[in-house]
């Protein structure tokens, strides 16, 4: 895989512990047109409210990223620490500090060690010459069993160029995931103005997809670099290039999506659920996230109980508009209930076999309208306890 | 106790299996000044339709509830057994269908066994002439471990009557909660509009602060009947008797909404959310219910692990407005967090020392202005997991 004029560095800062890598830097050696968007939490952490500063000019040259800490509720005093990073890693390349994104996932509240950090930034610019993406995608993990990566080429008249994402994120569709990261990089050149509606646009059907609005860690961050080093035509909104490069950054982001639910903390099952009939999208959204945030819903997953009642209880307070005599609700294909009540015969055992798989979609359908949304979520178990309630500031 | 003019009785009628007792009766020898609160769900069971049809007239005579099958999703047929069931129950009691409410509780979409509750009937208007409010309380019982009862009395210029209340309901603030019922019943003479207001701000500040807006099961019912045959002056709003009235009606239905927090099923710990400072009290409600509802929070109260980091995330996705550098925190006595940040010395030993405390308060200021919410909750364990993932329909 080729990105032309991105490189990438990872190495050990022992920010929290020694034995890993855990501060990274993706560097474009030119300036590279940039769009992100960060956590709507209201406590924001430092290294959060510096990019958000340091984006508004639409440029970015380098990411900092590191694991261990989240540099959260750490006040003035952290703000300093996210300065003085993106200050050290600016000079270090020769670049202006607003060039430099900064991004922190770990714990919260705990001062960061600066000292290490400023020790390790020497060597962190020296492993440009030789890290790869993948050791950017490890160095970023917290809670995490395997790194994200997807990448897409496609062609502008001849010429070829590359997205790439990384992610990291242990999420379920639950209030208060695990903080998610996740980096875009391409080497297109793109019209900037599209190039932030194409992003914003991927997002929603992708992190919105397994998040819900508000119940987002205080550090989430989603960026898209993409430096034009290509060579290609520019590509535009309204044009066939404009379209594949929409899809192609849908599918990348989709896929990083998907890759967090799946290593939902605990996670036995992924589940894909479908809302339609809704009396609009806003609707169908409602029901879809009541549905995958619903405790009874994902214990029952865990449980590998075809309990679709729970799943109509979770439609009904969902906010969405219901008929409760038009709902109707199938796991894969067997049709558990139709018109709000069971469809008889052997639904129940041929829904349980269902169930029993690691991967399955819900469907449920309204009856009132045209609305449709799809959301991905993972099961309730004893590990997610077992993680969460072993984990120690 | 004495509650002039109600009788009680509770029989098996072996509605999912035999071995308890499970179909109950509330009776008032005179037609009580009635009035309730249904679920919000917009999926609502066949008894909470019925019983939403009969209070209309403000009036109630009987109160038929059976445990085990919650006559929901269940269609036209559910519809069916329900207006069965209240004919049955007013022909025995010499009443009319409208003076008597329904309710059902237990496992969705499984038709309910009629001929069961038919069977059942005549013994359990005989049991009338022995049975006790405490038979029903346990008779209403599904995964409660313990019956929910209280009472209180007070006097009118000398002549004495009861409040007394009967819950069931395994909760947590937690979307999807077991379904909460609960009657008051009380043998005062109380002026019907005084006494509706009266309930409904008691529900509101009791059962409203274990539960979060719309995040009902379909079949939640809360119903008070008063029958006057206490024979005191008629308790009017704004007087002293009215006051006491409301204030006894307040401590009933806390003392319930408590006890069934306390019973979260598999809760090892009780919890009280005090928010205050916020800019409204709209606003703490959102930052209390938001911190009670984290599954991050939740699962730290039972690890025992002090950590303020998780209750600020909270609070910052809550929707309340919020200025992280103005918000502290503290578990019992102990202060965590102030303006923002760690508040240092031994305030982790400290903290983690309440934690291990069964029951313990976490106070959260937001130094915006006045407003203030409490909520109840418990913590989030294995036991809710295994509970919740081995039930089958």
């Amino acid at each position: 895989m080729d990105i032309k004029g991105f490189r990438f560095s990872a190495v050990e800062a022992a920010i929290k512990k020694p034995g890993r890598k855990d501060l990274a830097l993706i560097f474009s050696e030119v300036p590279a047109s940039a769009c992100a968007v960060f956590t709507v939490n209201a406590v924001k952490a430092a290294p959060v409210l510096l990019s958000m500063e340091h984006i508004k000019g639409g440029s970015a040259q380098a990411v900092v990223v590191n694991s261990g800490n989240a540099n959260a509720c750490t006040g003035d005093a952290g703000m300093i620490v996210a300065r003085e990073t993106a200050n050290l890693v600016a000079q270090g390349l020769g670049i202006s500090d607003q060039a430099v994104q900064v991004s922190s996932t770990g714990v919260i509240g705990v001062p960061m060690p600066m000292k290490r950090i400023r020790d390790a930034i020497p060597p962190l610019i020296e492993g440009l010459s030789s890290g790869t993406l993948d050791d950017v995608a490890q160095a970023i993990m917290t809670t995490d069993t395997f790194p994200k990566m997807e990448a897409r080429e496609a062609e502008v008249r001849g010429t070829s160029y590359t997205v790439a994402g990384i992610a990291k994120g242990s999420g379920m569709i639950m209030p208060n995931m695990a903080t998610m990261l996740s980096y875009i990089i391409s080497d297109a050149a793109v019209e900037p103005a599209f190039q932030e509606r194409a992003f914003r646009k991927a997002v929603a059907q992708s992190f919105n997809a397994i998040t819900v609005d508000g119940d987002m860690s205080t550090n989430d961050t989603c960026l898209l670099m993409a430096n034009g080093m290509a060579d290609n035509d520019l590509i535009r909104e309204g044009t066939a290039e404009g379209d594949a490069f929409e899809a192609l950054l849908n599918d990348v982001l989709l896929s990083l999506a998907k890759q967090i639910a799946r290593d939902g903390e605990g996670a036995t099952k992924f589940v894909e659920v479908r809302v339609s009939g809704a009396r609009g999208d806003d609707d169908a959204r409602l029901a879809a996230r009541a549905i995958a945030n619903s405790c009874l819903v994902k214990t029952a997953f865990y449980g590998q109980d075809a309990n679709w009642g729970r799943i109509f209880a979770a439609v009904g307070y969902s906010g969405a508009e219901v008929d409760q005599s038009l709902l109707s609700l199938s796991f894969d294909g067997v049709l558990m209930a139709r018109n709000g009540i069971f469809a008889g015969g052997d639904a129940e055992q041929r829904g349980t076999e269902v169930l029993r798989k690691r991967e399955f979609t819900v469907s449920v359908d309204l009856g009132l309208g045209n609305g449709s949304a799809t959301v991905y979520t993972s099961d309730l178990s004893h590990d997610y306890v077992s993680i969460n309630a072993d984990y120690r500031t």
